[in-house]
């Protein structure tokens, strides 16, 4: 059950000025109507992302709509195809994929009024590439902002080619991370995502609430625990970090907990799923290993509390909130030097950094922190702390309520 | 992919008449802005129903919107439950049940915006429980409408007493047949449930595309077949089925082919596909029997049009589209005497009916008819009439379009 939770929580964590500067701006706002559509409401960290990023909006007392694009299982299928290949896989980009991909947004424009003589909104936001065509199918009456949450850094040229043009039709561009920057007409913002430190995921929890959490769900504290929570998703590399899990279970007696959920907008998950099970069931040490399907805010807060060290082996990161939701929580993280991953990860300081193909690198950093109960002590608190100054959703609040100035009049 | 349809298209099949009354009645509509509310997008025939509905507003000019209502898995685990409950299950009621309902309902209305400075709606429209709530979140400004899809002549009182209060808060229930009809304080209007001839799943299709498209999933037109085509549900007893084909393939050789998806709003689907796979590994005649798990409306079309005799044994249907589907492509179906399905099977006409539990009187039926092509025709083409002349969507749109003449002024 999701607590209805109060702006005040709010003023404890963050400090009263923050606060402040966000209810001033908002006041600014509060006769206007901005509406985002996105792909999927469930799974994911950009579902995730605006669950709560739309409650503060209306506690602020900002008109701030939500509105899910209807795709169908084949659509989706192409979309997830051109998610994977804007991280650099190659595509066949076949008449039938571009068709269904606008002819779906299409159809979402005929029932979905974001500005007829009844309604009027002062500016849409669109996040990622799924209803990113749906500004073709409008008469465009007010500012329209793509967001995008993928790392760009090596499309394939083909896709990115043959996206631009519906992206130079907005009026602006927002990315996660300065390397995203592309070559465009428009401008580009960036703004970091953010987790929420009052949602059932991240919000404080007893030691004795995450042991009887962990225990409804077979988690045993008999040994240390190395984790990775993330949606059952090939660029999430679970496969790898079993092999990391190997690497350090032949050294140390640990476990490993795997624990993810399935977004509606993602067709491969089921298959991935099967095979990290597979894997797992395969390995020397599956007595150690748990492989969870399951959308449970509150077990992933527990997990991530009671990890010794959390891992995150993405081959491409967008920005991936886990890692800021695990060092929040003082728990230090050895990940892959991709993506948005070093801004929230610094090296040696609240965890490790490696190349994704690192498999020895990963094993050993994950040793180290086993080994040195005062190392992740030290490393916890300092990631705790770089994410409460960078990576709170009041922050990137903010970050919107100053976008909002710059484009609504 | 979906083929934009052309409104002349409709007049080849229903007749001048009809359409010319549809636009003439949409004409009063056109400066009007109506907006529906639904759980989900995808699988079931509510889904389904609003996709070709929403299509057709637009299409006579009228700006009708559809919102998908927002739920965790957990939510679609208590409407579920509910659902249940209203089709006459038993349920434990609890405080945790009814506030996870509300407060679902209450976080959605807080990001979507029916009636504000820059947004009115004419006319909402909200469709089954899992939504229901959203009228309490509301100041309320115009006509409110809730569409009932479910079988509801018996439910559990503990559940209807508590969805009772909601329901008379709104303008009026639409409900599906007569005989739902029940004791409240608000008016009820029938409206039945429709097919669209010119979708996917009803188009017409030559023999070669239904052979091509069998074909790709590896079913054979080498005896006859038999079929039901329903969403994974215990309501729809597919086990039953297979007891059918068992007591029909012991005397006369056949197949049968079970075909289904799962919805985002039904989180029991999944278990009990698995276990009709069971149910069917196990079968004496486990050959001669396919479970086919696959949202692929042209695969319902051919698959329809290819069976000698179509089942329907739900043990409860609010309204049973596939039924009409089956009729329409002149298919005899033999059906459970059930909700909404003895208005469109008529006993010794254009199929059989019988009480659900009695498996040799379908398989009696279903024999007689395998043996019997004469049969077959004249009951085929009696179905087609049949729904040609009372379930058809253009119908549907005239049944809505007076309701909004009763509510929207």
């Amino acid at each position: 059950m999701v607590k209805a939770r109060n702006l005040k929580d709010y003023r404890k964590i963050v400090g009263k000025a923050v606060m402040d500067e966000i209810y001033s701006k908002a006041e600014k706002f509060s006769d206007k109507h901005i509406v985002c559509i996105s792909s999927t409401y469930q799974g994911g960290g950009v579902a995730e992302l605006l669950n709560n990023l739309v409650f503060l909006f209306d506690e602020i007392g900002i008109d701030f709509g939500w509105r899910i694009l209807h795709g169908s299982p084949d659509f989706f299928g192409v979309t997830k195809k051109f998610h994977n290949a804007l991280q650099g896989e190659n595509i066949n980009l076949s008449d039938r994929k571009k068709e269904l991909y606008c002819e779906t947004n299409r159809r979402f424009s005929t029932f979905t009024h974001l500005c007829n003589q009844h309604t009027h909104h002062d500016l849409v936001i669109v996040h990622d590439p799924q209803p990113l065509p749906l500004i073709n199918f409008y008469k465009k009456k007010q500012p329209w902002i793509f967001r995008l949450h993928i790392d760009v850094s090596h499309p394939n040229l083909k896709v990115w080619n043959y996206l631009k043009p519906f992206i130079e039709k907005y009026d602006s561009l927002v990315i996660s991370k300065e390397e995203y920057r592309k070559n465009l007409s428009i401008p580009q913002n960036i703004i970091y995502p953010a987790i929420d430190p009052l949602s059932q995921k991240n919000r404080f929890l007893s030691e004795k609430a995450v042991d009887r959490i962990l225990g409804k769900f077979g988690i045993r504290d008999n040994k240390p625990i190395i984790s990775q929570v993330s949606r059952f998703d090939k660029w999430k590399d679970p496969i790898g970090v079993i092999k990391i899990f190997e690497y350090v279970r032949k050294r140390v007696n640990c476990q490993l907990i795997l624990l993810g959920s399935l977004a509606t907008d993602d067709p491969e998950g089921q298959a991935l799923f099967k095979k990290v099970e597979r894997k797992a069931e395969k390995s020397k040490y599956k007595r150690d290993i748990k492989v969870i399907l399951v959308e449970n805010e509150a077990l992933v807060n527990a997990l991530q509390r009671a990890s010794s060290v959390v891992i995150q082996k993405s081959i491409r990161e967008g920005f991936g909130l886990t890692v800021s939701e695990a060092l929040f929580k003082g728990t230090p993280v050895v990940a892959s030097k991709v993506g948005g991953i070093p801004l929230q990860v610094i090296d040696s300081e609240n965890g490790y950094l490696h190349e994704p193909n690192d498999i020895k690198g990963f094993g050993e950093s994950v040793i180290k922190l086993l080994k040195d109960e005062v190392l992740r002590t030290q490393f916890g608190s300092k990631g705790y702390l770089h994410v409460k100054d960078n990576f709170l959703i009041t922050r990137l609040l903010l970050d919107w309520l100053n976008l909002f100035e710059k484009y609504i009049k």
